[in-house]
């Protein structure tokens, strides 16, 4: 798919307002010339904020979200990855709390043949981001060259790095705007922020968790199963295998919070051990990934391969060279005591005996973020950059 | 109606355009904070933008129109006229084709013993304005200060001037950015835009002309009475006597389009003569005006009341001393022939006999702007100022 800009002197961004706040379907030249415009500095900021406000009280049709996705992808770089045999497949999560699925999913699946060129987000809200986590491993650099990124990626089979300025520059100016407008709240703007940075990275299939519950950004099922949907036709519409699950969030992932503490527990879902609901996850995602990536004629085969290579030590020592390649401390791998460790230690404990029938999972998330989760590095690109969960 | 803004570390616009995003209803306060803020420069055109484009998409409640209104209203000078013993009464019309009514109605009313201080606008798309007529009289100034607009309506009991700057600043801003954000066509922003200059006036009460037809902004009878309807709420609310009357504009009104021939067809009515939907127009709401004002127990006494005082040419008279007052050549309105005249003449004669059953009139007022009709004197405020038609 080709953008094809109207001529400058065509294109007026009033009409293009105009359109959508009276319900109209615009155009994908419309829309190209909107975000280009946009992107060089050609229209203000007042006249784009405008716009999104009506697409979130208007919607978009498929057609348009495929062609903002399009729009926002092509503003920069696109990975090409196609001197690599393997098939790439990557992961994204909407975002919750405990979720340290993908710290799991790359060097599981790279052990498993397949190619996992994964570019993440930080925390947003209260939520947890997978960069964060990252580098709590001393050492650990997530702000690679694309020549680096490639390297890594071609030695090991999976690499995970930040946004780099050149991916999808559209996207963080729109998001940066949404973000103080009030129009982050729109699936079709969700969807083309998520898809056109995930598919900058040249990928072949995409998996998705799409998280739902008190914890997550979609509180309900059926706006999760919408976005997902949403995301799940975009992608194909573009040319790319997409699947989609739709997973509980109404209470943390595991059994542990906070970037150290969730490199602990990926460090024992990856020794075969970790709490059953995170291990179950990781291995119904990377049953999909193995089955979309070629390697597993089913997602049941991919189950089954996942869990040996979990359970024969496989994929730790994928991790393991990874973490490497990226400048990590191996050593933390293998003794997660030189981790970041919590300064101050405090027990809760209930008065009497009985089940946990609930959990305030926001507040849960909210208070990590409170103790320094979510504020390791400072956000790049003015504040809005690597936010790439619910954007 | 005292606006009280919260303070400033409480107030986050954001919050606002969320709210009315999600179709909540707006406290005073909240309204106050973001029209106080904007005027200021405290908060940026994209922000508010978003949020008119929510306002155009979610609408306004009774109170929050007035609320608006009232802000707006007194984020600038509001004139008090107390010390005029006659009620104030001024007329506002939408905006239409031919539609010369003010030049025939501020000096009629006046005649009758009503105070008329006029602040009219300036032609706005195909419509035309009552200051690009006035300013066809040579010399006839319509860019007075305050002290002297007082003075002319002290004196002769009727004003005509065009927007001061000290008047309604925020509905400068806010238009200025409707007109490139498309954010014009909303009811709420509609009423509020023209009530706030209106009511700055300092008038008691308010007889509106709501234009409905191919030749007004409303083309819809319906939206024409929403609007009415809304406004006289609006008014009323803030302790205004108010009326309106939706009238026709399928049709231009009058024979006469153009600065000068309007003022022509002014004084054809103001000699009790013209043709005849123009001065049943004139009748019917100098009618309302002088019921309005308390110098006439009903309309029909009203009406009478004006058709003697144009037959008896005492409204001329009047007008002749508002023109003298206001620095216009007075030789004019004696002799129109020393009005501009048009430097050609061409004449469409149809090749048949027949009835003209209809006429495009939005496509007549074009005409008229593209003639040179629109474009008189440059606007004044940043290109937004003083159009009070339709904003």
């Amino acid at each position: 798919m080709n953008p094809t800009p109207a001529p400058a002197q065509t294109f007026r961004a009033i009409d293009v307002i105009r359109k959508k706040r009276d319900g109209g379907e615009l155009s994908r030249c419309e829309i190209d010339s909107l975000v280009n415009a946009y992107t060089r500095d050609d229209i203000p900021d007042y006249q784009v904020s405008a716009w999104l406000m009506a697409v979130v009280l208007r919607g978009m049709t498929r057609a348009e979200t495929a062609a903002l996705t399009d729009a926002m992808l092509q503003s920069g770089e696109v990975l090409d990855l196609s001197s690599l045999a393997a098939k790439k497949v990557d992961k994204h999560s909407t975002g919750g709390v405990g979720d340290k699925t993908s710290l799991v999913l790359a060097p599981l699946a790279a052990a498993a043949g397949v190619a996992v060129p994964m570019i993440s987000g930080r925390g947003l809200g209260h939520t947890g981001g997978t960069l964060d986590k990252l580098e709590s491993i001393p050492g650990f650099d997530v702000n690679l060259s694309v020549a680096q990124f490639r390297r890594v990626l071609e030695t090991c089979g999976c690499a995970m790095i930040g946004q780099t300025a050149e991916i999808a520059p559209a996207d963080r100016k729109l998001y940066a705007l949404r973000d103080v407008t009030g129009t982050v709240e729109s699936p079709y703007l969700i969807c083309a922020s998520i898809m056109s940075k995930k598919l900058a990275e040249g990928i072949d299939a995409l998996v998705l968790d799409v998280k739902t519950g008190s914890g997550a950004f979609m509180k309900d099922e059926k706006d999760a199963v919408f976005l997902a949907e949403l995301m799940v036709e975009t992608g194909e519409r573009m040319g790319k295998q997409m699947v989609a699950l739709i997973t509980d969030m109404d209470q943390p992932l595991g059994l542990k919070i906070g970037n150290a503490l969730e490199v602990v527990e990926v460090l024992e879902v990856l020794h075969g051990e970790g709490p059953e609901d995170l291990r179950r996850l990781c291995l119904e995602l990377a049953g999909w990934m193995l089955h979309l990536g070629g390697v597993a004629d089913s997602v049941a085969e991919g189950k089954r391969q996942s869990e040996k290579l979990l359970s024969s030590g496989t994929a730790l020592d994928k991790f393991r060279q990874m973490v490497e390649l990226q400048g990590g401390d191996q050593r933390a791998i293998d003794d997660p005591r030189r981790l970041p460790q919590a300064q101050h230690t405090m027990i809760l404990s209930s008065s009497r005996d009985g089940y946990l029938a609930a959990l305030e999972c926001e507040q849960v998330g909210t208070a990590c973020v409170i103790l320094g989760g979510g504020a390791r590095t400072k956000r790049r690109f003015g504040g809005s950059g690597s936010r790439n969960r619910a954007a």
